[in-house]
């Protein structure tokens, strides 16, 4: 399919439209007649550009770059995990929480999209996660053979995910972080 | 409302399809239609008796019964969570898991169903869970300030939805086990 005519403004703006609907009235119900009016293009552009809604969705989310965490290094552990905390952005939060909550049906019956949330929102932070981790093993802050350690990831997504379902509130910097002092370092035996 | 037409055989029979119909589509994509459909009944009947599709959805999770906590008592806090994995069933922990998934983004916009969402699902659980933990703090295994307390509904609400989400799997009790003894136990500080 040729991409080509779109500007890469215009395919930003247009990728940022596709995320608001979907956060606003969740996968099922977003229909190309919506994104066509939200972007003001034609249907048939759409459907010629992108094939179909799974395949615009699905790049859609892959267009959106996460915070990744490959950059911290604070020397310990717990300020690795709260220098992460300190980066995150409550209003990002919100807005992938609200992805997630759009999407949780969807993804379970289409394989693609799975895939593409995997890789925007899980995958990135997992391998972040797991170089931190491999740095507090080499330092001697955490056993190598800690049953905790394959779990991180799971904490903190759970964290996320758990907070709305049980609290009703969107996960923020003060929860996480508490979270992290009370759970996620002690299972780790921090 | 009149539901007294209905027979208890006939109202468990209806509330039980219109789960399935949530499992299978998610609360968007089901419609009266579909309901009536489903159940052989007339949409006026469906009308008449709940008044319209939040109120027959939120009255069907009401009425589907969940595993209570209440009795399990082992002596011990390793004891009551493996003893409450054990009275889990595999079979049930995906239909929940599939209810989640087709209400997440629904119940967002629709305080009637989180409400039914929370009583059916969540707080049980979470009041099954502060007896068997306060019975733990009253024979001193945990200490009763211990920050990780007030989170145990968390983790474990939390490694139910990370397992899919991470994994792509179900929770069953095989991971549930090994999650207590990696994550919530070490917690606690047990």
């Amino acid at each position: 399919m040729a991409r080509s005519r779109l500007t890469p403004e215009r395919e930003a703006e247009l990728y940022g439209a596709v995320l608001d609907l979907l956060r606003e009235v969740g996968y099922d119900a977003v229909t190309m007649d919506a994104i066509a009016a939200r972007t003001r293009s034609s249907k048939a552009t759409l459907y010629r550009q992108w094939g179909g809604k799974p395949e615009l969705v699905a790049r859609a989310l892959r267009h959106d770059k996460p915070v990744m965490l490959g950059e911290i290094d604070t020397g310990s552990l717990r300020g690795d995990f709260h220098a992460m905390v300190d980066a995150a952005d409550d209003c990002r939060m919100d807005r992938d929480s609200a992805l997630m909550r759009g999407l949780a049906h969807a993804v379970h019956n289409n394989p693609e999209l799975h895939a593409a949330l995997r890789e925007l929102l899980i995958e990135p932070e997992v391998i972040g996660l797991d170089r931190l981790l491999q740095r507090a093993v080499e330092r001697g802050e955490v056993s190598a053979d800690r049953p905790a350690l394959k779990y991180v990831s799971h904490m903190l997504v759970g964290a996320f995910v758990a907070r709305q379902l049980i609290e009703d509130k969107n996960a923020d910097r003060e929860f996480l972080s508490d979270y992290l002092d009370a759970v996620v370092l002690p299972a780790l035996g921090v």
